[in-house]
């Protein structure tokens, strides 16, 4: 096991009924900035449980942040955040809402020249504006971390940013909201908190042990759920244990004390940057050609997933490891998501270029958990996945 | 899943060489009480480590806090916080010098009449004094929780106390630690912890999936590590799933939407407070026959146990509950523990009824996850148990 640090300091408020007691987490004197997304909130009765619970706060409302949180509509936000004294932020939505607001947190008191710096020079936030969300679609993991992906519409680029200063102060998981989320959704967010738990897993072992079973009681939990989710959304406990795992799959619990890989993350960022793909398809489009190019050094960790996640009981390291391969594979299949970028786009000749180029521009040589994947590499998985 | 609210501050270095760091977690200026316990710190080189981190503080000490910490002598160190102006606790040991010092962060600040009353009236505190953890043996997991227990010998009593006010600021985990403590020690804590997790997972279900695998995670690991670290404590890997896994077990995720039960330990501390017989072993003794006296409730979760911890994949729900006890009674064996009150005592006759009447004084009518266990029913537990 490898030395860890590991603080997080978020309050979580998980079960029915817990928005209300938002108003005891928040200053009496605050003057709120509520950030929101498309407006399902405002569908789904979200909206009137927070508005209610804060009906003694001075509050500010902003909407549109949209599905990858775009710079230019955060730069908004920034301007009523400034002129209007804001002082607390609270973001109601899904992982966009959240990232977006914890850029707003860092950008607020940002004292360089411009906030685009926090992300093109990765400039961690030690401190930002106090903030505090109310999850309403679980996949990020965002209500219980310090980090966030922003989007920049013009360049179609995304960049990952964070700190310590951006662990939310509080977040509400109230698991009835899933009833409200489209099919859609709910597969993305499946999709998406199960890979999360792979690149934190899938890389060599360290002797972590704990921290090993507990990724398989993740994914083992997110498989178990996932067809009763699908089926049902108002079934209460799935939808209980399918909130509660998106949160531990990346509160940064199963990555202490391990290496980590997000080489997956890292290409898939680019075909939502190029393509507008939903973050957790191209994750899926990516996930088996990164663990097959990749095969000698992670069969091992692979091969101990699909015994122990897949019940894989049967044949070498590296047949079990390809059974596992194959099992997520069908996995993401079963949620009705195709794996394939052909499958979303006829537009897809040249995209393993311009991921390399991209790739090393930015001086991203060395990749993955043991620093070894080039740009080279992430172009041929790429093009293994057209 | 039964609606929670988790929030656990405190910051864990975790690894070789992370003692020399609390000197950043301390402020400068603060005038710092250094407890530890009999001493053993000034053997096993962790004294030197502590004090040459602090050598830019003003530090004081207080050594010899006893294995449960006693009241009359955390009195003594509450005089010399107050004497002194002290600003900051350290404690460097076990669970007892942590939960000593979680006593006198409350009693510095308490303002009622005697810091007894925080034990006998079960006073939660909201706000104590800044403390952090050295830990020198993985065990009670008070090194990322807010409880503690403390012990008076003028009446032979143990009492629990607590509040949000009492995580530590830090705790250091240095697995190297373990290869300087005395196998008795080891198979205690090897005990404590195990059964840490059972009191928070063999109660019923209420469908939190997650939970209960996390549960079983930690007492695999535990089951995995225990003959290795038995055989060679100097063992890295498996010192450090051993360290982990002991604070994992409770530091308050586990138990998370979940009913708990806490009947072992209750009965238990009568007889650490009667006998002196270490906090483990009490565990051992009762934890058989608090499953056998309570198997209708509790076989559910008990098969559950035995399949996915034990491998225990035959016979009816009671057959496996009943497999299960039997495996977790030949793994406190394995450790070299006894378990039966007539290997530690031949003064055994009688405790079952002072341990009724003590609890009856004090209320204690309605223990157990359900609410149901009896004076009566502990009386019983105890006789099965001599």
């Amino acid at each position: 096991m490898n030395n860890f640090n590991l603080h997080n300091p978020t309050k979580v408020l998980f079960g029915k009924g817990q928005i209300e007691n938002i108003s005891k987490e928040i200053p009496a004197d605050a003057k709120i900035l509520l950030l929101y997304g498309g407006g399902s909130i405002k569908k789904n009765g979200i909206y009137e449980q927070v508005t209610e619970a804060l009906e003694s706060h001075k509050v500010i409302e902003f909407g549109g942040i949209p599905a990858n949180p775009e710079y230019s509509v955060l730069m908004e936000a920034l301007g009523i955040i400034k002129s209007e004294n804001i002082t607390f932020l609270l973001a109601v939505g899904g992982g966009s809402v959240i990232d977006g607001t914890k850029f707003l947190a860092a950008a607020a008191l940002f004292e360089g020249d411009s906030p685009w710096d926090i992300l093109t020079q990765n400039i961690r936030t030690e401190v930002g504006m106090p903030f505090g969300a109310v999850l309403t679609l679980p996949a990020t993991g965002s209500e219980m971390n310090s980090g966030a992906v922003i989007t920049r519409a013009s360049t179609k680029e995304k960049y990952a940013m964070g700190g310590p200063g951006l662990f939310p102060l509080f977040s509400v998981l109230d698991p009835t909201v899933i009833k409200s989320i489209p099919q859609r959704q709910l597969a993305n967010g499946l999709a998406d908190a199960f890979v999360h738990v792979l690149e934190q897993y899938i890389t060599y072992s360290v002797g972590a042990d704990l921290q090993d079973r507990f990724a398989e009681s993740v994914l083992q939990t997110i498989i178990e759920v996932a067809p009763k989710i699908l089926k049902d959304p108002s079934d209460y406990k799935a939808a209980s244990n399918f909130m509660w795992s998106c949160t531990m799959a990346l509160n940064g619990l199963i990555s202490q004390g391990v290496p980590s890989d997000w080489s997956i993350h890292m290409i898939g960022h680019e075909l939502t940057a190029l393509f507008g793909i939903d973050h957790a398809r191209t994750l899926a489009i990516i996930t088996e050609n990164h663990y097959l190019h990749n095969l000698d050094d992670k069969k091992e960790k692979l091969a101990q997933y699909a015994t122990r996640v897949w019940n894989v009981t049967e044949g070498s390291i590296e047949e079990r490891a390809k059974a596992g391969i194959q099992k997520t594979t069908e996995y993401f299949h079963s949620l009705g998501i195709d794996t394939k970028l052909s499958d979303y786009t006829d537009d897809y000749e040249g995209t393993a270029e311009i991921i390399a180029t991209r790739f090393t521009e930015r001086g991203w040589l060395k990749m993955g958990e043991r620093g070894t994947l080039t740009p080279e590499d992430a172009a041929s998985i790429m093009k293994m996945s057209y």
